[in-house]
């Protein structure tokens, strides 16, 4: 039997409520358990919706939120690849890619086509909107590590250089005003770090 | 210290991470734990990119969803309420606004007022936008309940006549066809009850 538009409608959002129990390695700010990739994304969206000013170019912002609300849904078939892991890049994204097409399948063709076609603009970062998106998706887990002492840099014995190289070209490409705040930050929890006074930032 | 514009939206953004440790009633649908409000509001701005044409009228999809995804915020300070509790909707209004008020004045003025408003435009539900923002509020617990056969209803031992007193008149006004779906599902979820065969609906 055909299923009606709205029954595929139903069918992917009764779907998605997986993106709930996808953990993610960043913590809460409150550090009592980690952050799942659907309050992630609903967090991402309020950073996007208030921080369209810093973005390195002019970007639509309702784009950008939509981009950020459905960017990590492939995760309910992959899992979330963490940053300080070092899975194959290329194998990753052909897992990421069999996700989306089978997940925005579950849609109405037109739909799921256009929600496809946003999520490939997200991952190929080259429009103002996407480079924004990404920023912004490394941004938001910078901060938590920063408000939180350590948070996954101090697990996993990430560097400074390594924060600067893992985080820094994407933030700084998309959200050049960001970045600059992001160095001072970071920098200083590196240089408490090193002289053993740990503590969080204000 | 006067705050620059930038501490201040991070300021806000700090705030608000811990709306994802606000617990409602809802269950996941895998039954795993209850809902955060943080996910629910990121699920909520994806059933508005997708259902935006059951709304009763025409409406701005991006407006709906920013508001979806800062509806809740007021939680953080005055928690959930939920809807087969039975607290005075005055008071709850009263706190509320205080937490809106609190809350959004964490932000640059311009910003947070455009916010505060946005806000307010969804508790009165007056608008197109704020009808339909409002239906699907009501909307996805519902369906959470259908599908793992009862839920909260359960729990609460919650009446037919209960469901479609409490989410009826709420989703008729802002989405009516999704409204008749939710009648037939919750017809035959009670009637499944009724006939000692509890059955998670497919």
């Amino acid at each position: 039997m055909q299923s009606t538009t709205l029954e595929k409608q139903l069918g992917f959002l009764r779907e998605i409520d997986r993106l709930k129990t996808v953990v993610r390695q960043s913590p809460l700010l409150d550090q009592s358990r980690k952050e799942n990739s659907a309050e992630h994304s609903w967090h991402l969206a309020m950073y996007a919706l208030l921080l369209n000013e810093y973005a390195c170019g002019p970007v639509n912002t309702n784009r950008v939120i939509q981009m950020l609300l459905l960017h990590d849904v492939v995760e309910i078939d992959v899992g979330d690849f963490p940053i300080h892991g070092q899975p194959s890049s290329e194998l990753q994204a052909e897992l990421e890619s069999r996700a989306a097409a089978r997940l925005f399948g579950l849609l109405p063709q037109q739909q799921g086509n256009e929600l496809l076609t946003l999520w490939q603009e997200f991952e190929c970062a080259e429009t103002e909107d996407a480079k924004f998106a990404k920023a912004l998706d490394r941004f938001q887990p910078l901060l938590a590590n920063v408000f939180t002492g350590g948070g996954t840099w101090t697990e996993n014995g990430v560097s400074l250089e390594q924060v600067f190289s893992r985080y820094g070209p994407v933030i700084k490409r998309g959200a050049p005003r960001l970045w600059n705040l992001c160095e001072q930050w970071v920098t200083q929890h590196f240089a408490r770090q090193a002289s053993g006074m740990p503590r969080k930032a204000s």
